[in-house]
């Protein structure tokens, strides 16, 4: 196994985003890899701190993939657009991982790493909110609160793990465009 | 006590909501409320059925809230209005039901009143999808997809319970007002 830590902690969002975190144990997850709980040991102290690093690894790599996706040399429509598709693409790549958080996020209150979880999710947030705030500065965007309309989007996008399947009807980006157009355009004629 | 029924209900999402689903007991429930176990078990079998009731109450009591106010005499715009308070309003009513609901329904799986609870859901959403129907048929509306676009509504406001706080800040009823407005507005200038 090329990387063993990471794919403990592929297996494990498997295993909870199945059985939920509580009924899921270092046992079970062991046997699903043919490894030993030992082996496991080797690299997790325990399944909170894997399930942190699940957390962890995911809003990482959330940010880290919007932050790459949005260029600044785009107008902010664009931006948004751009923002907005690498959201749902990555929550389509690492599904289990969305849906770990979405059951379990509260369980992280007893984490150490609860303090690096919230830096994360607001770094992430705040990319978004410049956009906003951009589109509002230079006139494209009418004068829409960036926080209300920040946590609209990422309501948006979250509320996927609750219905969105990978490989099945719709891809992630083909929902994210069709927000897009909704959020930018507007209901009325 | 007038409804012990409705009493168990309320004291199980209170104890569900705060510490999940699995890792509540009866005895738990018994004690919060001063009641023996086998009191309760004059009313429900198990848990498993206190958590069907929940969701039940709490699906019945969404749809028939958002029906009450949805006046079809009004224009769409302003019934989409009406139905998006009453929501957030009987969500920020029965926060705990709702939490609960949100971390368990897949809790539903091995339940009798799965299908009911389907059949709850599907009327609250076909009240909204008429509604945005008719305001694509009026020519209010943009002709949007009123599949997505009753998602992106459902979305906005189940994705509540994971942030907005009962008493603390903005009211549910604001907080709908302004998705309201941007979702029919929409956020070019």
């Amino acid at each position: 196994m090329a990387d063993p830590r990471a794919e403990i902690l592929r297996q494990a969002a498997q295993l909870f985003a199945q059985k939920g975190y509580v009924e899921s144990s270092l046992n079970e997850l062991a046997a699903a890899m043919n490894y030993s709980k030992g082996a496991i040991y080797n690299y997790f102290s325990s399944k909170q701190e894997i399930y942190d690093a699940i957390i962890i690894f995911t809003l990482t790599g959330l940010y880290e993939t919007a932050a790459k996706a949005v260029s600044e040399a785009d107008p902010p429509v664009e931006r948004l657009r751009q923002f907005m598709m690498a959201h749902a693409r990555f929550l389509a790549d690492n599904y289990d991982c969305f849906v770990t958080m979405l059951v379990g996020f509260s369980g992280m209150a007893n984490s150490g790493l609860k303090d690096d979880a919230l830096a994360l999710r607001d770094a992430h947030e705040g990319l978004l909110r410049r956009i906003l705030q951009a589109g509002v500065a230079d006139g494209s965007f009418r004068e829409v609160s960036a926080a209300m309309t920040g946590r609209a989007v990422l309501s948006l996008l979250s509320w996927m793990v609750r219905w969105f399947k990978p490989g099945g009807g719709k891809s992630a980006e083909e929902v994210a465009q069709e927000y897009h157009d909704l959020l930018v355009r507007g209901l009325l004629a």
